[in-house]
């Protein structure tokens, strides 16, 4: 229960929590971020993100130590403004990469997959700026708690990982602006100047972008995966392991993995089976390596809109372009009925 | 697959399908529909938000032949503009149903629950204006060629009976606007001015709001059912009963139906065993009845949003002032940033 006619002036408060606000923060020219989606991204898709004006994100999820290394050093010899690297607080080795990131001096850290208490201190007291992925207005209000910059609140509709709640963007996000002062940036189903429109009306600061980058020239998803989305209709991604941890995975080819996982929770198979199905290792084969039978494909439902594998920085311009023509329509006779 | 950068000038081509020509063609003021939920419509609702402006619904699914008359006959005794019925083509009745409607003279009739081939040409051929609901682009392609006048599309988060494809109404609407040249009346996650200009955002021409209209004052809906949805928060309702016929209800108190329909499906209860649960009487004995342990009580996500009953009439008044007060933002420092 939150508020229902929330007064419109509210949700940006002497603009501190606003689209500006957010860019100052994150030092970009856009408030659009790249988000950090495991085993699709590499320097070059952070480096072309940025140098269009939007925030590219590591995913260290999927990275070794040193592999997370080699990447940032990437970043910063090619391209000398903001990013950020994306760390899932669950990461086995976090300490080890949490020292990278301080040490090499990343800008920002996007932090998801568990408590933003025990690190958020650390980085902040160290300049790093943290924001947190949250999927309900109460996780929202615990973040801020804890210190954090600004939230990633994540709809139902989003790839990957997903908030048992089920919430949808269209619902979470004025709830979150409800709920706290601080940039809140909108990720789930946002792919164009449209949906980053309907995101800012619904008070949003920015938004995350994750399939969109997935679908582009740079990303170091296998190509296979990449023509695999392109394919994607209504009802090819379903959130699945609900029991287990809630993942937005798209459908296999010739009755794989996806497939497997619905007829195991069709026959109510325990967490340790469905943890055994897993196994380890499926998301790299499916979306570094190409496996489309056997790999899992995590990818958000707005894959069923995308049609091309644009260059990435292209991404960050058209979104910027067909925002902007869409502001200019709305004080036009297209929204106007009386 | 549809379209990635859908060209902002080709969703209102020529303005034939945005909010003007959708006001146009259902006689209203403003492009707001109210939903025909089952069980929580009367001839007070409808009339309330027809003198606002909006399109009042009747609900036919819930009602018998006779009291489809009789609140016929009310709304037009009290009113003398536009107002809908909403008939699920699946109701035992429709031939009954649809006939009181052409004689009474309905100005509006929303189809849903069945195919849009069967009642639509019976329909336009007697002057009725005919909008069906899908929850897929697929469907909207084939409920125009069909001969609908317009199209509501439903998301996830839509209370009642939803789409198998699980889109969310981010999702859903720029692919259904992308696909049809009739106006696209958004659903599901609308309650305020900032979803719906989010909604006209992603190319809708209008928007139709279920849960919000429940709950007000003049909705005949049990006001315990009422309160409950009052109190309803973050993953408070559930999109259950996937087996059988999907549809969002609202958690019961007491470990109610929601939650033995939850036991059940964790357990792979058949299709048979889950519609002998449900039985017969379930969303009559909820959300008229007010038996907030074993009724049937469909809401939508948003309901987590709601907090007040206020009349019907200011629903429809609020909504337009939040949008116009947005429209006037969206000029302004909160939705520019460099």
């Amino acid at each position: 229960m939150l508020f229902c006619f929330m007064p419109i002036s509210t949700a940006f408060s002497d603009h501190s929590a606003g689209p500006a606000a957010l860019c100052q923060l994150l030092g970009t020219r856009h408030p659009i971020v790249q988000g950090g989606m495991v085993w699709c991204t590499n320097a070059d898709l952070v480096i072309a993100v940025g140098q269009a004006g939007g925030l590219g994100t590591l995913g260290a999820g999927s990275m070794y130590p040193a592999e997370l290394r080699e990447e940032i050093a990437a970043v910063k010899a090619g391209f000398d403004g903001t990013f950020a690297v994306n760390v899932p607080l669950l990461y086995p080795a976090v300490e080890e990469h949490m020292q990278t990131i301080v040490e090499m001096g990343v800008p920002v850290v996007i932090t998801s997959a568990g408590s933003p208490k025990k690190w958020t201190k650390f980085l902040k007291d160290r300049g790093v700026v943290v924001v947190h992925v949250v999927s309900s207005a109460a996780f929202a209000v615990k973040s801020v708690a804890a210190g954090v910059d600004a939230v990633v609140a994540e709809g139902f509709e989003a790839g990957g990982h997903n908030g048992r709640e089920e919430t949808t963007t269209l619902c979470l996000v004025p709830e979150v602006v409800a709920a706290v002062n601080v940039p809140v940036i909108a990720a789930g189903g946002i792919s164009c100047g449209r949906t980053m429109m309907a995101a800012l009306a619904l008070g949003a600061a920015g938004v995350q972008m994750g399939s969109r980058f997935v679908a582009t020239a740079e990303c170091p998803a296998h190509e296979d995966f990449k023509a695999h989305i392109l394919a994607a209709a209504a009802g090819s991604t379903k959130l699945r392991l609900k029991g287990v941890t809630p993942v937005r995975m798209l459908d296999n080819t010739e009755g794989g993995f996806s497939a497997q996982v619905a007829e195991a929770e069709a026959r109510s198979a325990s967490p340790e089976a469905l943890r055994e199905l897993l196994g380890r290792g499926r998301a790299k084969r499916g979306m570094r390596g190409g496996d489309l039978v056997e790999g899992e494909l995590e990818i958000g439902q707005v894959s069923a809109r995308l049609d091309n594998l644009p260059q990435a920085g292209d991404v960050v311009r058209d979104v910027v372009a067909g925002f902007e023509a869409l502001r200019t329509q709305l004080s036009g006779p297209s929204f106007h009925w009386s």
